[in-house]
């Protein structure tokens, strides 16, 4: 690829861009895409509806969100997003800053080195092909590799620089953030899985006698989690199925003077029934505890839930081997009530290796099947490959613009489409692996999906460009490095151009929520369906973070071999910054909270970016025939790896366990203070199998009620719509139980 | 190698083997090797020592150390030597067990199949080269090889029901040991180091603030570390000197009527003047802790022992993290007295992880300039080569017979003899990584050299036989079963030999402890120093395990591929047990106890052997095109990995810590009976920095003072004499002094 073809690229993104950009600023005027663009205050209430009067101003695209989303204090968007958001921003500032450092070092001083690297003649820049901007351009046993070495190592000790005082800073909010926050009741429970059966009690016995007889002093009382059974799973899914397609908001219906009576739009039952079959279950459920069935039932209970009644205490009971059979007895503190993930809790602790070995597995072998449609978008890249494969296009493939596009657009959009079908996949193996919390399995969703990004997009797109079978390349370790520099630089330009599609594009599709617009437009203006506005989403970390990985990792790697890519980087991160920050003010609304521990995957990531990068600066330097350079290259991997090290034994900890220090000095400000009696009796109630809020009010305490946070749209989408099949069948057939029952009645009367 | 000069090489080592065993049935009647063959015993002065008549019996080889060293119970063994050695003998009940059945099919079953898989006229057999009875001999896609993944399938499930049958007995064991012990002081301190510096208050006050702020309830006292002072280590020197030279044994010296102040052979000093001097410097510390020279020391303190009043808030000040920076008030459970390694104590916390880098690092490089002796072993199998090497020696070398055991006896005692720098520098590498247990330093030790010996004896011994530069294969991890399948039949006489040589011959050296008898024959019998005798060693795990885990990982390798190897490592295996059974009994001491916490490193290893031994046969699967056998394989590895990842679930954990049912049931024991303001009161005094015994008698509770238990002959000998040069200057230039001192006082006067 030529220059100009780069900036042909580049023209199109940015015109790209500034065009989606404007159109979010219309957009987000329109009264009725508020509840695309400013769910998290919809769902909060704070945001005052606007009258729906026409205005010009309505379709002037103006520049006020990025203002206000500049402004807004970090303090302000913990508060709003929590500690997560603010650590994904972090993220964002640490990128901004290095990358800062390392465009001024590398465009101005490597890439002149790289451009005079030969004697050669030079073209008129535009018509430059791009690799004589890469350290390919660059002689053997050349002494420009200096300038490389002093930039490598520049870039390294700021990097380290940087990322101590994140991790430092970060480490102040996350102890910030345990101490200062209101009592969790999870600080206090503790989850037994594996309890141990016995003939001649309860359960609920044994788990009682166990904690009383070792934790005596601090036991508080326990609360069991009980497998659900079909009729209350089909009453679960029955009230849910009610709660989105009726959606019976009492203040609204207040206002609209409409009674609670109203009927469910889609299958004509009456909108108070479900109500009725509740409770009359429950009242069920209660008397029959005397009923042998339910002590079959629970005798199969997975585990239990332990409040104790310190934080204290439920720290050591969380750390302690509890028995001498370590598979009977397994305690971990338990998740905030609203991150508990109830449907794996129900998963014998047992399973639980397995399970992990298989979706590990299952991963992996994803991750290499995934390697075909990548192939096939490296072999979009060469022209000539491409003629041979579509011969129909040869006549359009022969016009240098489209030959362009096609060469430097297309293959990355490929990519990207292909790409969007790896967060429901990792999520659902994130889920069979077993994660009794929402927050570690989109942690770990997270990770495998970093894995997946930085091999499939990094790896194999580098390798198969020019290797044919590049999974025997991964079998010679040792000529690794040489490999990664032969083939690095001659991929510059495929990376270039991701950056401007898949890193621009993406921040635009993120900002316009084209998902969610083209949804809302059809329900609220095709179906005119008017109270629709209830969804909120929260975050989808697990996607967005691996994402901004990966384009730190291909600027460190590229920083030196093409320092080209360094400024579209650059844009990307300061653009990504503001954009993520007025979507987390307004569209997202926290699910749970994970309390920053992305970091530590966020911190390893970038140390491992950093290591590669090196590894490939040893390579170039061992192929261009730079002994000294390579020396100081080892010297300069070898400290990187001690300061991780260091890192992982100064901070790591704090992101895995709470201090007896800390947890001590809140019980103590809690007992003082008198509010321990009150946590007490909170706790109690603050771990319910059926989703909060469904007993009573759909609002409790100002918070918006977890099942109208969803996760990942397209997802929840598929579930939610099965579970409307399956709802409405059973309430039918239910209904008409029930018709039959009382005609029956009648004619006995 | 033809079958006949294995048969050579097994009549020497026969004949060897027999001559060592009559000759130690002999030696051990001596009355003046008592030392060296009932060294527990007479630590225990329960050994009667027999007069020193002289008999014709005596003479006379016989058996009956066999039978006694037999019929011992398993739990005499544990009460005598600790559960280590009941644990070190499981290994070898297990290796009987598995190559018992391994050799049955293998022997009757491989075999036969092996030596017929092609079909050529067959010689006589002792002229047969023996790749005939290996898989080499199997043509390819021959349907024989169903024979070998029958005996895979037979080996692998037979070796893993045993292994988790003994991981359960040991864990059994291990309990038992735990709850069925006498108080250990170890369960109820607690080491803390990193204690952070304050300017206003001692450290004394900082670390009782601390417990009693946050573990009041529990917190007991605490003794600091003190680094010694110049002065405190010249008197500890001075001590052992004198106690090793002088060995003024009280029930002797009584006996003898001889006063305790005699005369050190060495230096001249009278004995009791040590005594003096340190009895001065105890008074002037107590008196200086006003002193700010004193506050100054404590300031430089690198941790605290703190005592508990249970073992469960021991556990739980252990387990959980102490303080928001993890790097602050780290804790562990402290080892048992005998077993603190003081002198690491003193490291400072944030030097270990840079240590335990440090020390792997040193250790990889080891492992692989070790690589030089074994070529040089290696070469000198192949006869030629040697010819080309040893112009002078080709007559000799033309001769069958010693062409013979130069090719089949000489390179397995070269190996041996370089084997043998290997564990002191091992230890010094452990010593070096900051544990802060002699037990914890045995087993990084025995870990260490356990890699080291599986590399060096086993991979290069394979890889360098035929390829010249194997550094070269480790990089193609991909390929590294089919290179093994070639070449580890071609190794199969090497290790043969390697078993009858190294593994034969050292249980011989073992029995008959040739290093420790030449010592007593020349302190005895040339110098004529009688009260030699209070030496005992202890139990040199870290380089016996290895060994024997060796061997097995040996037998399992070559089990299918070279059958023959099987017998003799049986035979080494029965022998070993007896040998080992016998030594435990009567030689060593057990200086500290490790709890079997060595049972998870051997299990590991088996384990990994077991995957190499599949990992080579789907090599040769591959090679001889058995694409079905080849499957069959892969589920084999599959469940093995499984089987190894359960049983770590099952019982690790058992090894790493204490499970709070135990140690609250035992805190409850001892409350109920009243025994616990005992063992409170032996807690102040339990560690004690100066080596025990050294502030009076030199026998407390009848066990053997700690210094006179050696760990490694070889390294500790070259300690003392460093030690004892140190000393011999030290006091006579403090003697010079203090003689000049009085001659001044004198003068004064």
């Amino acid at each position: 690829m030529e220059f100009s073809a780069l900036l042909t690229s580049a023209g199109i993104n940015i015109a790209v861009c500034v065009l989606f950009l404007s159109l979010y600023s219309v957009l987000r005027k329109q009264p009725h895409n508020f509840s695309v663009y400013f769910g998290r205050r919809l769902a909060e209430e704070k945001f005052q509806k606007q009258d729906d009067y026409f205005s010009f101003e309505r379709l002037l695209p103006t520049a006020g969100w990025i203002v206000k989303a500049y402004w807004c204090t970090e303090e302000e968007i913990r508060q709003v997003a929590g500690l997560d958001s603010v650590v994904f921003l972090r993220l964002f500032i640490f990128s901004i800053r290095i990358f800062s450092i390392t465009s001024l070092v590398c465009v101005f001083g490597v890439l002149p080195v790289n451009y005079h690297g030969k004697e050669m003649t030079h073209d008129h820049i535009p018509t430059e092909p791009l690799n004589v901007f890469t350290i390919a351009n660059i002689i053997e046993e050349s002494q420009k590799l200096w300038v490389h070495c002093i930039a490598l190592y520049i870039i390294t000790i700021s990097a380290c620089i940087l990322l101590f005082h994140e991790y430092k800073y970060i480490s102040r909010k996350r102890l910030a953030h345990i101490t200062g926050s209101s009592p969790n009741p999870g600080h206090f429970t503790v989850l037994v899985r594996s309890i141990p059966k016995s003939d001649n009690e309860l359960l609920d016995d044994t788990i009682r006698n166990f904690f009383v007889n070792y934790h005596g002093s601090s036991y508080l009382s326990h609360q069991m989690i009980l497998r659900k059974g079909h009729f209350q799973r089909f009453v679960d899914r029955a009230e849910r199925a009610y709660r989105k397609f009726v959606r019976v908001r009492l203040s609204e219906s207040e206002r609209n003077g409409r009674s609670s009576m109203s009927r469910c739009g889609v299958c004509g039952v009456r909108a108070s029934s479900f109500q009725l079959y509740r409770n009359k279950f429950l009242e069920a459920k209660k008397a029959d505890l005397t009923n042998p069935e339910v002590v079959d039932a629970q005798k199969n209970c997975p585990g239990a839930l332990v409040f104790f009644k310190t934080r204290y205490a439920a720290v050591v009971a969380s750390r302690v081997l509890q028995s001498s059979n370590p598979m009977l007895w397994v305690t971990d503190l338990a998740p905030e009530p609203r991150d508990v993930y109830w449907s794996n809790l129900w998963v014998p602790y047992k399973q639980i290796w397995l399970r992990k070995l298989a979706t590990l597995a299952a991963s992996v072998v994803f991750m290499f099947v995934f390697i075909i449609p990548v192939a096939f978008v490296q072999s979009m890249m060469q022209l000539e490959q491409l003629k041979k494969m579509f011969p129909n296009l040869r006549g359009l493939l022969n016009k240098s613009f489209f030959a362009r596009v096609v060469t430097g657009y297309l293959p990355s959009v490929v990519l990207l489409l292909s790409l969007y079908t790896v967060p429901p996949l990792m999520m659902l193996f994130s889920s069979i692996e077993g994660s009794i919390s929402r927050s570690g399995r989109k942690r770990s969703a997270c990770l495998k999906i970093l894995f997946f990004t930085v091999w499939n997009v990094f790896f194999v797109n580098v390798l198969s460009g020019s290797v044919l079978n590049q999974l025997n390349v991964f079998t010679r370790p040792k000529d690794m490095p040489t490999m990664l520099a032969e083939l690095v630089p001659k991929q510059a330009t495929f990376f270039i151009t991701y950056v401007l599609t898949s890193g621009w594009a993406s921040l635009c599709s993120e900002i316009l929520q084209v998902y969610n617009l083209v949804y809302n437009f059809f329900s609220k203006c095709i179906f005119c369906c008017h109270q629709n506005t209830e969804y909120v989403y929260s975050f989808p970390y697990h996607t967005e973070v691996p994402k901004v990985l990966l384009f730190i990792l291909l600027g460190f790697t590229f920083a030196i071999m093409a320092p080209l890519i360094l400024p579209f980087l650059l844009v990307y991160f300061c653009l990504g910054y503001l954009v993520y920050r007025n979507q987390i003010l307004n569209v997202y609304y926290p699910k749970y909270e994970m309390g920053g521990k992305l970091w530590p995957i966020m911190h390893n990531t970038i140390v491992f970016s950093l290591v590669l990068m090196q590894v490939i600066a040893l390579g170039v330097f061992t192929i261009k025939h730079s002994p000294v350079a390579t020396g100081f290259t080892i010297l300069l991997l070898v400290a990187t790896v001690l300061f991780n090290e260091y890192c992982r034994h100064r901070f790591s900890r704090i992101f895995e366990a709470y201090s007896a220090q800390d947890v001590i000095e809140l019980d103590r400000d809690d007992e003082q203070s008198g509010r321990m009696q009150e946590i007490h009796q909170h706790l109690q109630d603050a771990y319910s199998q059926t989703p909060p809020g469904a007993a009573g009010s759909s609002r409790s305490g100002g918070q918006v009620p977890i099942e109208l946070i969803l996760e990942d749209p397209a997802q929840e989408a598929s579930e939610s719509s099965q579970e409307l099949c399956d709802t409405v069948q059973e309430v039918s057939e239910a209904h008409e139980h029930s018709i039959e029952e009382a005609a029956g009645k009648a004619h006995c009367v």
